[in-house]
């Protein structure tokens, strides 16, 4: 397993980059989607839930942005899956610069690579990584009062991952409302309760990549 | 209630600001504690039980950071104590500039402050706010291995409260893994595991306040 350090792009044109980045994955098929959330929502085991489920059809790869550490890429070669860690030198987000560097060093002929960006709510969703998609996970135990914290995170995801519903009764979360204040801020985004423990609402999560990338490739 | 927009601070002499702060906030013997954790671990309800429990003997004021909302100061407000809502313009951090606005802004005689710092677990470590202690909380949902994987806010933090610890049978968190990671990183952090909702463990961290601004009035 590769452990690559990056720095941040000295680019100032990260929005131009990212549209390049975009249309090379979608000349090669290859869909590309950006992983967005807190610390400890979910983002491993979700996607080990993910691969679990789609390997037979697809090849899925991950980039595993992190300050440090390589725990998470680890657990996901484990699964056969091609992993790679991405250090960020202290950085709390991946740009598109960093993004393509990370693409360079994935080896294998990939339908979809995934990239876990670092855990936070706020920095990642300023860069355009050049993603086809974005989708960020907010988790049971985080609160149902997130979108009126973190705005622009919740207007820069195509999907919404509610994650841990399986804790839903031990936490003050209501569904409902946590819905509403999303759709407030992105009257498009797509919603998916789930929880990868129980593997409720995980076959919803699973039909929407596949008819994504579907869609990607036409 | 106050909402102040704050800009990041141009100075570069940030380390020279806090110490300043710090040397202030010591002559007039208030205890300004930087609180700092991702989102949805359980501040403001940290904060909530903490000024219930000491409220009848300190004055206790709250100085919320967010990047957007009030909802948090409209709460710790409705306790009673002194709060105030700032506004980082999108910054995930607070530095020492921003700080000193905002303590301008709080006008009762507190004898403990805290700045309940932005919610992610990167970028508020690499800011000295000037703070007299730095206290950080994990919540068990996050998961023990947190510490491996942001060091630096392990390091910087005088006091690790690991919260929710009533969840503790719902998540598959190792209290001894955790403390021994986070002890590895920071052999002299203080670990108080507690639950606001059950109050258990709430008496030690409570008390470790009390002597802490009683050491600090020295």
């Amino acid at each position: 397993m590769k452990i690559i350090e990056l720095h941040e792009s000295v680019t100032a044109s990260n929005d131009r980059d990212a549209d390049e980045i975009r249309k090379k994955m979608k000349e090669q098929g290859v869909l590309l989607i950006n992983l967005m959330s807190s610390p400890g929502s979910g983002k491993t085991v979700l996607l080990s839930a993910t691969i679990q489920a789609l390997k037979d059809k697809y090849k899925i790869g991950v980039m595993e942005a992190d300050i440090e550490s390589d725990v998470d890429a680890r657990h996901i070669e484990a699964l056969g899956a091609e992993s790679i860690q991405v250090h960020t030198d202290g950085m709390c987000h991946m740009d598109a610069g960093m993004t393509e560097e990370a693409l360079h060093n994935m080896k294998e002929k990939n339908d979809v690579i995934f990239l876990e960006n670092v855990g936070n709510l706020i920095c990642p969703a300023e860069f355009d990584t050049g993603a086809g998609k974005n989708v960020m996970i907010l988790s049971v135990p985080e609160g149902d009062d997130k979108p009126l914290k973190y705005p622009l995170m919740f207007q820069k995801s195509d999907v919404l991952i509610i994650s841990k519903i399986d804790t839903m009764t031990y936490f003050d979360f209501n569904l409902e409302r946590c819905q509403k204040y999303a759709r407030e801020l992105n009257p498009d985004i797509a919603i998916f309760p789930l929880s990868a423990k129980t593997e409720e609402g995980m076959a919803e999560w699973t039909d929407w990549l596949e008819s994504t990338l579907k869609e990607w490739r036409k």
